[in-house]
């Protein structure tokens, strides 16, 4: 969509070169279908880059292997073989994280989720990756399980090049406050709605 | 998101199995980004379920070739070669369609897209994917090349098991009518707005 021109240049001291490529902080909300679904298809441009991907699942997703994982981890593995495209690192929470030693203490979700969030600052000061995907990390802070204030502080003030998009409804005002990019994925339709529940290939 | 239970059990005289793999008609609209992304993110769904999926791209990134074209491509020569998740086929308007013997006749967008169409409903007839990925066929749509209740008649009464999705802006209200799914991607901020330009990785 938006290869048009911006709606006003700002006076920023930066040339276009530098403001275009700026590190986006991007936030998925709102109560339709595709937040988590536009993330990953975001991850698949970022792959064809050559960038290193990190996916953190949050919440739901995290309990079972969905399609997207098992592709993006592919393509992770072509990236070993061949050195096409970018690394992918995917971590969930359901489970335990796959960095943390803990495995199976999935009944304490808060502390799992507040786990999650400090793996992911220690990330954000290295530098480890290009694109941080944070699904459905905007329930946890809904939850008060991780602070929204350290995260709107630690995401606008991450050093170097990191893209980061963080999907799930009920975003924090104060992480949509300092986002380069929001988008609301508004309800118009659901299958649901007419009694069709999920299917293969289409929800996960 | 939606692994939850539906509002309502319509009487419909279906299972909730059969009602459950009823083929869907989804659109992805709206002034916000992430509309073509999600339906890649489908894609991705979708190649590991063994799919075949046909991505027709109309307009704009027809041009020039996205990140998404590249994995996906790449998805489908793996198929090819170990078998795994589904073929894929990308056609696109920019400078000719694959299928046509016709090249470089792009000036003449409005027959392009008439022809694009055409061939979308060979393929739908003959039920040769699982998956049709019309990519911008809104604009088409809007600007009178393609006729709407045509689109919507033909896609209501697609036979077979074909999932369709349809993104871009200004979707006619016949497809809408039509559709199982809607989401509009409703834009809250863009960098664009803020003078940053398209990035490689996030843009295509």
């Amino acid at each position: 969509m938006p290869q048009g021109q911006p709606l006003a240049v700002p006076e920023d001291g930066l040339t276009t070169r530098q403001r275009r490529n700026r590190p986006l902080l991007m936030v998925h909300t709102g109560d339709g279908k595709g937040k988590s679904t536009a993330a990953f298809g975001l991850a698949l441009r970022s792959w064809n880059q050559g960038w290193s991907i990190g996916v953190f699942q949050f919440v739901k997703s995290a309990k079972w292997r969905i399609g997207e994982q098992t592709v993006l981890e592919r393509l992770g593995e072509l990236h070993e073989q061949t050195g096409e495209g970018g690394p992918v690192e995917w971590h969930k929470m359901g489970s335990g994280w796959s960095w943390s030693k803990k495995q199976g203490d999935e009944e304490d979700h808060a502390r799992a989720a507040a786990e999650g969030w400090k793996e992911i600052k220690r990330r954000l000061a290295a530098e480890t990756h290009d694109l941080y995907v944070l699904d459905e990390f905007t329930y946890p802070i809904a939850w008060g399980w991780v602070d929204a204030d350290d995260v709107a502080e630690t995401l606008s003030n991450r050093p170097g090049r990191q893209h980061v998009v963080v999907t799930g409804r009920r975003a924090a005002p104060a992480l949509l406050d300092v986002a380069d990019l929001v988008t609301d994925m508004t309800k118009v339709k659901h299958p649901m709605d007419t009694g069709q529940k999920g299917q293969r290939g289409i929800e996960w």
